[in-house]
């Protein structure tokens, strides 16, 4: 029986530009008593990777255009809030209700275009999502390895609502060591039945089990390690195998 | 710190109708050496659960309609199985590329409207969705509670696809014990700004976060225990606020 383990990691300070992320995690890691293991898979939260690269922008300093004002008023928004949201995009999916949901340049189809006011310091400061999600990741991958010699994954998560359900989850936007998806097509069930639609987004799932410990704002929680899960391991993984292209997927 | 753990339950024998799955879970928590304790979150898979309430149908036996015949050509599939499907449905949402995504008759939109045939015993035997998984919740929480004397929440969980992204994760269909939405707008950030969209659908991460030892088709692990996870009970919860009302779903 393997139990897998979600351990929160506690005591990473408040991060800023320039910060070396992957420094920061092992030695938390490794304060509180549950150092960096092979293994493991490292899940941090987008915000402070944004943070730490310098991604976040002061409205203030932005001048909307005519459209983004319009857009704006008709959602309700802050035209420079919009502005930013329509720089870091490619297209918009749907507006509507309040809502501008559009695709990122990465391709990600998210609320705002992932630009995130929560756990940014400063009145008018807002996140944005890294430029290169997997590279980030690849980054602190390779730090912690530099550090510790152990050879781990790293997800970089992030909170999206998704059509049909309500509430939100727990994403992965970057992945590296790691493949994002497991695919079991082909595999037996129980009675011996081939699999035939199987195929599990299984950093999706490790990015909201690290939600469960991550998820307390008042705590200011952005890492979590994942202990005990088997993964497929993977030296170019990318979290654009988690983008359906837009002629399979049935609602865009 | 707190660590959550996801403990597997392994050994509980293949489920037949009329088994007492709570019993089962019961000893083979206890068997191997983790019995159920109080503020466990017990997720089982919906086909354990729909096998022991004898929700499962024979192909064989089915006539498919007319238009169950048009479908299942245009798609590629089982006439007999698209009859069960259109059955189990009171709407269609899509159709396409061999896919039939339907809404079942509680609300879930899910392809094939849920309708299983991995993990069934039986070369023609397909699984359907429980007819009240929130009611097979309560059923198995009681049952826990009888034979144990704890308090746990209980998640029945299945394999979804969804739109915009790849791959499957798991999600909850029937809860009883836990609120499935931590509703956190209001609550304030790291740094004081109030949080205005944060509904997290916890329920919906606890079981992708199971499926992460469930995942084994080989092993056959019906269920899993997720133990040091701090969530709000309540002895009314419905799955059904998982499910986005229509008319705010900017996807359908």
């Amino acid at each position: 029986m393997q139990v897998i383990r979600i351990i929160p990691i506690t005591g990473i300070p408040i991060i800023r530009e320039g910060d070396d992320l992957g420094l920061l995690i092992c030695e938390a890691a490794a304060r509180q008593g549950t150092p960096i293991e092979d293994g493991d898979v490292i899940v941090v939260t987008h915000v402070v990777v944004s943070r730490a690269e310098g991604n976040v922008v002061n409205l203030n300093g932005i001048s909307p255009s005519e459209f983004a004002k319009t857009i704006a008023e008709n959602l309700g928004k802050d035209p420079a809030l919009v502005e930013v949201i329509l720089r870091e995009s490619k297209s918009i999916v749907r507006m509507g209700g309040g809502h501008l949901i559009a695709e990122t340049k990465h391709g990600f189809i998210c609320a705002n275009a992932g630009v995130d006011k929560s756990n940014v310091p400063g009145e008018r400061n807002v996140a944005l999502l890294p430029k290169d999600p997997d590279l980030s990741a690849r980054r602190i991958r390779q730090r912690i390895k530099e550090i510790t010699g152990k050879n781990v994954a790293v997800i970089i998560s992030d909170t999206h609502g998704r059509p049909l359900r309500e509430g939100e989850i727990n994403v992965a936007i970057g992945v590296a060591g790691i493949k994002p998806i497991r695919d079991r097509r082909g595999e037996r069930d129980l009675f011996g039945y081939v699999l035939r639609v199987k195929r599990t987004a299984v950093a999706d799932e490790l990015s909201s089990a690290a939600e469960l410990v991550i998820g307390q704002a008042d705590e200011g929680i952005p890492a979590a390690i994942i202990r005990g899960y088997q993964y497929e391991r993977s030296e170019d993984a990318t979290a654009k195998e988690l983008i359906m292209p837009k002629e399979k997927d049935l609602f865009v």
